[in-house]
């Protein structure tokens, strides 16, 4: 069996796919650089949460987090790698070959 | 903050939404009833691995298994529930506009 006669969900990355860390990573695409509490808002996660699956994400290098200070409060923020936004691109066209089989589909 | 606000990954339903279910429910759907050893190779899994998920996807109410023999031979058949055909439906739109919103992004 060739690789193109798999199911796309096969070519998907755990890493990325996972709901939660897909959210984290579209966030930082379309914001470039994120802060960790913002994310937290946009993804109604606990900090914990949010924290763990920023760990997955760093250790596979797909984001970079940085920590600073905005006047006397640490702060956190979050950016997408070069690998990152790589990932999220291949994440993307596997998930547009799914949609596509699910609609073709549907047509007469 | 109002529901739409919200990140569209915050609507996907994660019993769906990941890789190997999301696999079996696409199939599933194109195939309106399709054998164990047919998602077996498709999906590239385990027996183990996919009873497992199987299992959760019958729990939710999201698909239906009927056992029984061709020829001497058991086996499984798998179709998908009028629940499972909407929450398949919901992730796909769920992740249209998380690929409208990654897409938009990339416009100058």
């Amino acid at each position: 069996m060739t690789a193109d006669a798999l199911h796309p969900v096969t070519g998907l990355d755990d890493v990325v796919h996972q709901r939660v860390r897909l959210g984290i990573l579209t966030i930082a695409h379309e914001a470039c650089r994120v802060e960790f509490g913002y994310l937290r808002t946009q993804l109604q996660l606990t900090a914990g949460n949010l924290s763990q699956h920023l760990g997955v994400l760093e250790t596979a290098g797909l984001v970079a987090l940085e920590k600073g200070y905005e006047g006397k409060r640490g702060r956190t923020w979050i950016t997408l790698t070069p690998a990152g936004t790589h990932a999220l691109a291949a994440e993307i066209s596997r998930l547009k070959q799914l949609i596509a089989r699910v609609t073709l589909d549907d047509q007469p």
